[in-house]
């Protein structure tokens, strides 16, 4: 646990959401099968809240987020979510968004690796969750769609117009967001919005195994590598460089640096403290 | 038309490229096919007041750009344009390439999806003028050149060293730019160069058919991707999630999100109304 | 060579590094075959003040950057920079920091492409050395790896972060930082990350050739190309096109566009000035 805790005690229970956890690696489900796991209000700010906690931890080096069922994330819910921002007024609308927004803001920035799992439809917010991982770990029943527009919505929705030009480049990332068509596995890994390939039914196993592979390494390393990425999208080159000799300065100072070194020199394998 | 004009009246005659507008679909036609349909002093101005023009209307939803004959576009006239640039004065050829420069921002800022159509040649200028619209449809004629430095010229001309590594990635892009080699649509279309490609002699339909559709859709939803693609690749990520939130909350009070939401609900087609 | 030299005189001999000159081609060779390469404290440093040096000169058109026997560049040295760096107090570890990044921020920067020719291990700072050069010239060997969680560091060492996500997009770039895996040439090919793939054997051949060609060629509209690449990256669309603007300008008063004009006119090969 992170010493610079306040006086909000952390909750154990979620209730729009499954937490497990073992050994570093946590794992968030999204588990509402019968809906294809569309997210509600409460699965949002859930999902803010968890990453805001995890964030506060020192014991997660790597989560995973998975949907239970016959596919990753339908989205937002029709019913539950759009219905209901209709009878919404202008700063309600502003606070959902916002909180939507926030989520991916925190994938992005939380200190440890996200990996999402996907098989099957991740659509609309299912597809910016994707998106905002790490790493998406997908199977051949994958099927990516921004479908925003199909809505009569912004295809920028929770940072998607920033995030998907700088994924898969601005031509594809204007096709996906205005037209809202479903991008397939195969299409998919082409254009690199895909980290790895399963065999079919295998991505939820292949997000754990890269999670505890990522859990058991440097954790530090893994969680500034993650920082860096995020921050240097957002860098002129001068900043960026100065942001990396500071950053490896402090690691070189750091145990696991040590320990490679240790290691290398005994020729044995590096054991990870991840600090 | 938009509430919000001057003085100016409207031309309805445009000297140096054919206009021809059905149903929200406006098509700009190079026609110089003798040519290659090169471009001149004038067909750069009407470009650039054309699309001031139509962003001001309300009318048009989606624009097609084509190519009369053998091909889309050879770029600047070497005649009329190079020649005469050799006897310019520095003030003339700044205001020259502020121009050319202007059209490029036109394309990519005008409030609706802009759409080349391409077949054979887009050289130089054209090349660019492809590269800024939101869609390239093309056929398997198409041949993609950033012929600057062949002429002796900066590779980024246009906007080009600013557009062409954030779609295709540096790499590609430097390579492009700076030997001015020629990409077929093959290339192209590996590269995310191409955002449809087509039968032989099948562009001009295919873009008129996308531009149909975009126009029958949500147009305002589009209008605002469109915006947010634009200049989310010039803010960080905390500024985009946050102008996606407004963007949403705005649509969200629009005539097409509760379209789609009475569609949904009575399980029939939304009618897109465009605002 | 430049009229704005200071008093420092160019050296001649530099101890770490080859350097060969041919009409206008630079060719720097990292030569510890023994060690594949591996850099040393002065192997950094002569590539900082090596780039700065030729920057300052005008006879220099385009470099290539080899490596000489089984491989690129295995990155620094384990012996002689990691075993070292842990007895290192925190001003030197931040001094060493910044010097690798200079050295990426002068291969950015310096007025003339730099070509990197590789086959073999591109591993550590060798991966990110290649990755900075304007060019990739690669054989089937060419085996990339962005090491640097696996020693207990930040996958964003010298500039990596910023770089690596402008040249295969996010979604891998934080898969090679964040794992360390290896990237061989056909995967290296498919996401953007090699510039020309040649037979085995063929980079340094290939790298030659290339560099001959744009020493040969324009050379001022290569250096402004390369410019405003490398400056466009941080900018947003409307400060690059005017930036745009003011570089054609001034290039169209160079003799090198004239020279074009001429040529064209009389039709004959255009005899580049580089100026």
């Amino acid at each position: 646990m992170s010493p610079f805790t306040g006086s909000a005690a952390p909750t154990s229970r979620w209730r729009h959401l499954r937490l497990d956890r073992t050994d570093g690696v946590a794992t968030v489900t999204l588990a509402r099968p019968d809906k294809l796991n569309a997210l509600t209000f409460g699965a949002y700010a859930d999902l803010r809240d968890l990453l805001a906690e995890l964030s506060r931890e020192r014991s997660v080096r790597a989560l995973v987020l998975a949907g239970e069922g016959r596919g990753f994330c339908s989205g937002g819910d029709v019913d539950e979510i759009i219905g209901a921002t209709l009878s919404m007024d202008t700063a309600e609308l502003l606070d959902f968004n916002r909180m939507t927004g926030q989520v991916v803001r925190a994938v992005r920035e939380c200190p440890f690796p996200v990996i999402a799992a996907v098989h099957g439809v991740a659509a609309g917010a299912g597809a910016v969750l994707a998106l905002a991982a790490d790493f998406r770990v997908a199977d051949p029943t994958a099927r990516f769609a921004f479908l925003f527009t199909r809505v009569g919505l912004s295809g920028g929705d929770m940072g998607a117009a920033y995030l998907l030009p700088r994924v898969v480049g601005l031509g594809h990332a204007t096709r996906l967001l205005m037209l809202g068509e479903p991008v397939r596995a195969a299409e998919a890994e082409r254009i690199g919005l895909i980290s790895e390939l399963t065999e079919e039914g295998g991505a939820d196993a292949a997000a754990q195994a890269l999670a505890r592979r990522l859990a058991e390494g440097p954790a530090l390393a893994h969680a500034q590598t993650k920082a860096l990425l995020t921050a240097e999208l957002d860098m002129p080159l001068a900043a960026a460089v100065e942001l990396d000799a500071s950053t490896q300065a402090l690691l070189m100072n750091g145990e696991d640096y040590a320990e490679f070194h240790a290691a290398f020199t005994q020729k044995r394998a590096p054991k990870w403290r991840g600090r």
